[in-house]
Order: structure tokens, then C-alpha cells, then sequence
């Protein structure tokens, strides 16, 4: 019997979680630069805050945990006829979905704790019961901040702001994608279907994937008429720079006040920020709580999903009970800005964490002066480690090697009469003798080095 | 209807989760210290990973995840009898209920790609769905590392540095208790009882928690005879100095070779240590998994459950079919780390991050002088923020008072005119003109000097 790692779930190796982990201290160093303040809310939620929150399709990919203890008390078994209604009936509970929705629920409940505007950011997993696939993954990372409690434009262009200063601090060429729910809101009033804005989002949403022509097919099995269609199709193949898109349209929702608006909105976003965003009329992003801007985010490098995404929602928390607050956020998807990085090569190959120096185990007594002059490194916040047995000493620098320390230290007979060690450098070979005093200097440099070179890396772009 | 987290579990706000990042980063940084790396599993677990792993009384408490989809396809439902027979058919998946089992298998699993003695760190939530009661929750998080692959004394040794610099690093003052299983195997071996020891275990235990004469009654319905338990009582009293109670072990198990190795692993251990630890021959630790040293820690300032446990297992992997790696841990109680830093008002009062400066909104077209300026202080890692939308000063420094933001920026007509910013202490109300580099300069200084207080509370002790 074998015992893996449940579908769609990852193991991470100390490489891939000290990648896993730059990206993630990166993100956050943005968002605390920006004044957003770090909450968390449980894995666990009751099913009442999930359920209905995410479409049918949502619904079907939520992880439902079965109830403790005898959950089929009170339930007669033979009135059972579906999967669906006997779930609902044994599972109170389920794994988070995104961040979003319960941070609305986080937002109705603490409301008296919190400053509005309130800018908080939220970086943990979520689970979707997804079909794996190549880049999807049933538990992935969700790296969100929003900003609620306010409706000015100002937040949208410090999202911006935001989105600009991660990818570039991880070397990443992106195009930031923008659009408007307004603009599809005055879309679907236009061609007289006010009350299908969902349908024409979902179908907008899908040009990428499938292709126009794919779209209004699927439109047409919708009850659009060929006069409709006709209708939407010139804004679909919009073209051109985003002051030619922005002039065409003014022209098409001329008298469609919601249209309007959702332009303007765009020109003072664009007024307030020096980044270079493409307007793209056909980004629609599926979820239906967005009302005004929205933002996505795609490698200019390589073909991959997008790397992020994002609106404003006017009336998230109205879902618990608390309508009437505004609010604008993003999601880094970091499991795949990972497989970018990757895939480029953008890494730093120094980026494993490791120890400073291994003393060599020669048995008892040595061992003790070992992890004496162990402990006083690490008082000077030098890494270091004690091999824990006596072995040969090939097994043992090999050790050292494997795991990319540098420096190996021999304690015995002789370096505990003189007081100096026997240090070798890894990478050379070399050999010499230093007092505990050298020996701290040499590490400290090393680590400054090595540190500036990090930071070298990590600033220089291609 | 009201919307609120799961039972037993918990949103933690901005301040809860700086804090709670702090005794994180505090256990990282010496883990990281000793060379062990930072590896993650994920939160689900296959149930045949998990099953069998913790006793019954653990089985009973892992959180099962409902199958997707049709999970009655090829269920009779009229041929079930039990809410546990069921669950085993619709459940192939469960949440991960401590750290050391998905280790386990993730050593088996990635045997090739890890360099033995493989030190690893792992700091993530698990799930116990028991009844939440104060201090004790459904979600809580742990802090582990563990050293496999070699059965040296020394790697006990180096956890007990560990556990002493984690809670010097925290301001905790706490006893560190040791025993070792070997001892309890012994006892087990000397009133005749071999196969009871986890009986034993289960029952020495209880004792800090039910008493001396409750665990013995416990015993006596277990079969144990008068005669054996007679054999049993004076173990259980032994009192006096380390010393005192080794030496009286060594009398008690002088023909006994399991129980004179346990006592000669306690002893070189004490004998490469310099911190002070207590022998509690009571302390057993439920797991069945530990076969050598065990340890416990506990504060000494409040009364609160262990801070800590830990010990040696010889044979963890052999359940995932790889025996014979030796290993030894300690995991860190996060959670109750907390509530007693808590309780101690031992947190930093300024351990909440927030902004440097907030720059005040006096709408178009100041504000967008202000992000220019945000942005450049930004580069030079000062957290700052713009207040997102025109309002009343009054409103708009009531928030930064409110978010512990130190200073406010006015640009207005005359501040863009003369290139100075005006700029408001908030803890003393003063205002004064600042060119940009002086505001730098400012913003700089009471950073370093925040972190100097930071890292002085820090490093004080009581």
C-alpha cells in the first residue's frame, strides 16, 4: 500500500516552501507599505456563510465536512434520495472557498473593531473541488487585500500601485487588464436585456477560452435575438489604443447614464496613476459581486492563466445582513506566480535556506565543545548546526555539501588545547585555523555577502 | 440569522495576528538558527493516512471531508447501520490533525529528494474536532521540528537549547520536564504487566490532571492486581532532585536493561546541556509513537496547560512502510503561547503594524501630489497611506489616531506652491513645515527608533 498525498494536494520541499515563502513576504511588504493590516479567519466555515455565495457552479466545488459524532441521528436513511439533500442534511460545515466571502462575514461580525476605511490584507490557503489539472490544485494560495469603507477611486489606483511594486520587486513583466462592470451593465441595457447581465458577464468571459464566435453561439442557445446579438457585437471587436476604445465607447452608451459613468470611472483611475494598463472590453471575471472596476493581471512572458484578479463590490457584506458598505480588492494567485517564476528561471539559486557552518562530530568530549561554540554563534544570529553523530568524516562534509553550507569546523584534540578550529571552506577546499573571534567575522562577512547579492538579484531587472 | 465563525474556531484581528506573527517568526528564527528547514503538507490528508494513527479517542476527532459529486453512487443506504460504517464509504478524505503523522509520510514519500539527519520545520494549523473549551479549539496552530535519522543523544540536547532559546526569546519563564519511555517500559517490565504499558502510559498521564489515588483506582479496573500496583506506588512517589531520582531509579531497576538505558540517555543528555530541566517520572505523554526521551514544558508564571511536548520515536515511518528511521521532535503550542503572553501582558504595546504617515485627501487634483509622494516614500520603505476620499480633517485624523499612525501630511494649494509638506505629530499636536528629504529624514528616525524600543523589549527580561 501506498500512501500519497490526497489529489490535487502538494507537498512543498524545503526549496519549494523558501520560494513559496519569498513570494509571500514580498506580497506582504507591498501590502504593509501600503498601511494594510494583516487578519486571518478559520479554515472552517459554517456552510450557512458558503453556501450560495459562488453560483451553482461554486457550490458543486465546495469541500462540505461531514458532521462529528453520530450525524445520521434523526435522519431516516430511507427518505434519502440525492447526493445534494442528504449532504446538506449530515455537513454543517466547510473548507474556506476564497477569501472574500469570509472576510464579509469577518467584516459584518467585528464591525465595532474596526477603523473604516478598513484596509486589510489575508494571505492563506483555500479549497475548491476542482478536477486537478496541470497548474490547478484542489488547496492553493490566496494572497488578497481590499479596501472597504470607501468608494472613491483613490483605492482602485493604489491597487494599481500595489499590482506594479509586487510584480516588479519579483521580476515578472506583466500587462494589467482593466474594465468596468458599469460598462457591461450599460452593454446588457443597450441591447434591451437588463436582466441577463449575468449571462452576457459569463459569456464575455469565455472569449479568450473559446473564441467570439463560440460565445454568441452560446449566447444564441440564451434567447438572444440575431438583432441583440447584431447589437453586441461591434463592442466585442472594439479595437485600438485605450483613448481610441474609451472615445468608441462614449460614442455607443451615449445615452446610457451607467455606461457613462463606468468610462469615467476609468479616465480618473488612468488620471491617478503613472502605471500602463490596457483596457480590455472583454474581461468580464466570472463572480457576480462585482459592480464597478475590475482588474486582472497576465504574464507578458509566458502563456499562463492569469496572476491575479480583482474588483469592487458595492454590497458584499449586504449578503450578512450589513448592506450599504463599498469595497475594491485584489487576489495575487500565488500558486501560479510560482510556476512563472519557475518556468522563467527568475529564482535566486541561493534562495534555500541553510545553515552558516557544521562542526564535525568526533564523539564524546568533542561534541560538547561543539555545541558550546554552537550556542555562541547563534547568539550572533549565525546559523549553525552540530552533526549529531560520530561518522566518517567524508559522510559527514558530504552532509555539509549536499544541504550548500559553507564552511565546516573540526573540533578536537588539538583545536581544543590551541582554542583556535579547523576550518574548511567548502566551496575551495582550503584549510586554516581561527580563533572563535576570526571565525565569527569570516561568518558574518559571508552571510553580508551573500545577503547583498540576494538583495542584487532581487532588485535588478531583466 | 446571524453568520459566525464554526464552533471552536476563531478570526483573529490586526492586532491578534501581529501578535501571533511574532511568536511565529520568534520560533522560526531559531529553528532557522539550528540549520532545520521549513517544509509544508497539505491541510488534506487521505483518511488512510490519517486512520489508526492517534488511538480510538483520535479517530473519533478527525474532521472527515465529504466525497464530491454523487458520493451515494454504489452506497445501499438501506444496508447501513451506523453513522461510522457510512462515513468510512462517503469519506476518503480528512483534515490533518497534528503534524508529526503527515510528516511521516512525507519522509517516505520524498525518501530520495531529503539528506538524512534531515532537520525540518514545520509551522501549520490542525484540526481536532473536540469539544472547544477554553484555550482548547478545533483549529489551532503548531509549531514542530523534529530531527530524523539519527538516534544520537545530542539531537535531544539541541532541542532542549531550542526550547530554552524559543521561550527566552518570548519572556516566558518555564520548567522543562523530562522522562524517558524507556523508564516506563521498565516499570511495566517490573510488576510483570509487558504488554499494559500503554495502559500504564495512559494512566501515569492522568495523574497531574485526576491524582495519585484516582489513577491507581483507573488501574485496578484494569486488572492490575493489589499486588502489582503495590509494585507501582513507590515509582510514582519518588521526589527529591535529579539527582536523587536517578539514583533511586537505578536502585528500583538494577536488573532491568530498558530501564537502566533510559536512565543513562537522561543522564547524557543532562550531561550536554547547561539548562536547568526537571525528571517528572509522571510525565508520559499520551502518544503511543515515543519510545525514548520525552519532554513537556509549563509555565512557571500561570497556570496553563503544557507550552509544549516532544520526545523520541524509533519507528514513526514504519507505519507508511519504510522502518527503521529514528527520530525526535517537539512541537510548540502556539496557541496557548499566546493566551499566556496574553495573560501575562508580556506583548509589545506597539506590536501592531500600521502606517508611517497618512497624507490627508483634500480631493482633486491634491491627492494626487499626495500618492506621488506616498510612492516615493514608499521606495524608501516607509509605510504610508493617502486617506481614500475627501472628508472632514477632523474624520480623517480621527483615523489615523485611531490606526496608531504617528504623523499626517497637509498638501494643499500652499504646500504644492512651495514644494513643503505640512506635517502634524500626532502625539503632540505640533505642526511644521517639511521639505520632502527632511520629512525622509523624519519618517527614518522614528522607524529605527520604534525598533530599537521593539527589539530592547525584546531582548529584556524579568
Amino acid at each position: 500500500m501506498t500512501y500519497n498525498t490526497a489529489k490535487g494536494t502538494r507537498d512543498f520541499l524545503p526549496l519549494q516552501t523558501s520560494r513559496r515563502t519569498f513570494i509571500f513576504e514580498t506580497i506582504k511588504k507591498v501590502f504593509n507599505l501600503h498601511g494594510f493590516q494583516n487578519i486571518e479567519t478559520p479554515a472552517i466555515e459554517n456552510l450557512a456563510t458558503l453556501n450560495g455565495k459562488y453560483g451553482q457552479e461554486g457550490d458543486k466545488l465546495l469541500f462540505r465536512i461531514l458532521n462529528s459524532g453520530n450525524f445520521l441521528e434523526n435522519i431516516d436513511l430511507s427518505q434519502q434520495n440525492s447526493s445534494k439533500e442528504l449532504a446538506n442534511k449530515i455537513c454543517d460545515k466547510g473548507l474556506r472557498y476564497d477569501l472574500t466571502v469570509p472576510f464579509a462575514r469577518f467584516v459584518v461580525n467585528h464591525f465595532n473593531d474596526i477603523n473604516l476605511p478598513f484596509k486589510r490584507y489575508q494571505i492563506q490557503p483555500v479549497w475548491r473541488a476542482d478536477r486537478p489539472q496541470k497548474g490547478r490544485y484542489r488547496e492553493f494560495m490566496q494572497c488578497d487585500c481590499d479596501i472597504i469603507g470607501s468608494n472613491s477611486i483613490v483605492n482602485e489606483a493604489e491597487l494599481i500601485e500595489i499590482i506594479e511594486e509586487v510584480f516588479s520587486a519579483l521580476n515578472l513583466q506583466v500587462t494589467i487588464k482593466v474594465n468596468n462592470r458599469k460598462i457591461l451593465a450599460a452593454l446588457a441595457i443597450l441591447i434591451g436585456k437588463e436582466d441577463c447581465l449575468t449571462d452576457i458577464t459569463i459569456a464575455i468571459d469565455k472569449i479568450e477560452k473559446i473564441g467570439l464566435e463560440k460565445v454568441l453561439d452560446e449566447l444564441r442557445t440564451k434567447d438572444f435575438t440575431p438583432s441583440q446579438i447584431d447589437t453586441l457585437k461591434p463592442f466585442l471587436v472594439i479595437e485600438g489604443s485605450n483613448e481610441e476604445k474609451l472615445s468608441q465607447l462614449k460614442d455607443i452608451f451615449r445615452d446610457i447614464e451607467i455606461g457613462l459613468k463606468g468610462i469615467e470611472e476609468i479616465e480618473q483611475m488612468k488620471d491617478l496613476i503613472s502605471q500602463e494598463i490596457e483596457i480590455d472590453l472583454t474581461l468580464a471575471r466570472g463572480l457576480n459581486y462585482y459592480t464597478g472596476m475590475i482588474f486582472e493581471v497576465k504574464s507578458k512572458e509566458i502563456a499562463i492563466g492569469s496572476l491575479l484578479g480583482g474588483g469592487r463590490y458595492d454590497n458584499l457584506t449586504g449578503i450578512f445582513g450589513h448592506a450599504g458598505i463599498s469595497g475594491v480588492g485584489i487576489s495575487f494567485g500565488a500558486d501560479r506566480i510560482y510556476d512563472c517564476l519557475d518556468q522563467l528561471g527568475r529564482f535566486d539559486p541561493k534562495m534555500e535556506k541553510s545553515s552558516d557552518i557544521l562542526f564535525i562530530n568526533f564523539g564524546f568530549p568533542y561534541v560538547k565543545t561543539c555545541l558550546q561554540y554552537a550556542k555562541r554563534l547563534r547568539a550572533e544570529n549565525i546559523s549553525c548546526e552540530v552533526f549529531p553523530h560520530e561518522k566518517q568524516i567524508s559522510v559527514q562534509t558530504s552532509y555539509a555539501a549536499k544541504k550548500g553550507i559553507s564552511f565546516v569546523a573540526y573540533v578536537g584534540e588539538d583545536e581544543i588545547k590551541s582554542g583556535n578550529l579547523t576550518i574548511k571552506t567548502m566551496a575551495s577546499g582550503e584549510q586554516g585555523k581561527y580563533s572563535f573571534e576570526q571565525l565569527k567575522t569570516l561568518l558574518k562577512q559571508t552571510n553580508s555577502q551573500t545577503n547583498k547579492t540576494y538583495e542584487l538579484n532581487n532588485n535588478c531587472k531583466d
